[in-house]
């Protein structure tokens, strides 16, 4: 009984270093996290951060992960609920827009997106590859059913459609910061339902 | 004679100045400058950097200033050479991916953008604003003398078509952070000759 509080309490601090270290990471990326700066908010020893993540890295790589599957908790899972096709991929993308909302004073995923390109190596690097790799095959299999279901054009190229997509949610959060949220949403709005119209069907697939 | 021998010292003390802070602000950002690092990369005193700039904050204005300067030089300058419409606006895009392509380990004028979106305020700011602003009037005009040209749609949305093609730079350079320039390049150059056909006048129009 004893043993099974600690482990509550553990469990109880672990998440509350890791919220912690959230706000941080929002303000000045992962790679402005120290073990000394999330002690500091989390009014903690360093010892006792170090206790729950062994290091900084580790705090970083299970932070990422976290994000990221709040992430597809977020967005990916509403869009299950809807109907394979247009109508799971038009979800996919409005709750995508909800996240960047959420998340238009810093996003995690994509400062760690830029933190880590081309000029670092290591675990993060690998760790964010992976993850923004496995993002865009989830994009990839929304856009390969709505072919399926003959809502987009055969031979629609997936992986151009998923970079096309993507390139416009990193323009909605890029003109959000600058510009102002509601007029970037509008215009990446009209954007996505023009480019969806660029791959619907034609009538002779249509009419097969 | 001497002032002037004196003032070419200054201009080119200046310029180094400068040169080690471009080359700091592209791995950490402009926020990351101070006089400190500044000084100590250009093997000077913090006083003599002071001399030159005043403030920590008019070094990065300064630099904010050089890297556009740089910019249109780059991109602007050989596309106003091509004639009018879309020969100038394929020139745009063409040479704005090759200074992604050069940039592509860290660009100070996207950085800034993410450094001074929402978050914050101040002359920074105002400044990331008005050059990004200045640069999407630049893209507008391009598409509204295509637009003259017949080479657009009539009634093409020229601050929405200026808007699609931001984001499609804003997809190569984060893919090619990730996934490799050349990958990413062909992805953003099949995605703009889409968008362009997408806003090809009508066939009623060019019978006109």
């Amino acid at each position: 009984m004893v043993g099974g509080s600690i482990t509550e309490k553990g469990v109880a601090t672990r998440e509350l270093i890791l919220a912690r270290a959230y706000e941080l990471a929002r303000e000045g990326g992962l790679e402005s996290l120290s073990i000394g700066t999330v002690a500091i908010s989390a009014r903690m020893s360093k010892s006792g951060v170090f206790a729950h993540f062994g290091s900084r890295e580790q705090l970083q790589l299970t932070l990422l992960d976290a994000v990221g599957a709040r992430f597809l908790e977020f967005v990916k899972a509403p869009a299950l609920r809807e109907p394979r096709g247009l109508p799971r991929l038009r979800k996919l993308v409005e709750r995508w827009c909800e996240w960047s909302r959420a998340h238009r004073n810093g996003c995690v995923l994509l400062s760690a997106a830029v933190e880590y390109d081309g000029r670092r190596d290591g675990a993060l690097r690998e760790h964010v590859l992976r993850q923004q790799a496995g993002w865009r095959d989830e994009l990839r299999r929304a856009i390969g059913l709505a072919i399926d279901e003959g809502h987009l054009r055969n031979h629609t190229d997936t992986t151009q459609l998923a970079f096309e997509i993507y390139s416009l949610m990193l323009g909605l959060h890029h003109d959000a910061g600058l510009f102002g949220y509601e007029e970037a949403r509008h215009r990446t709005e009209v954007a996505f339902e023009r480019l969806l119209a660029s791959y619907r069907p034609s009538a002779a697939e249509v009419c097969q």
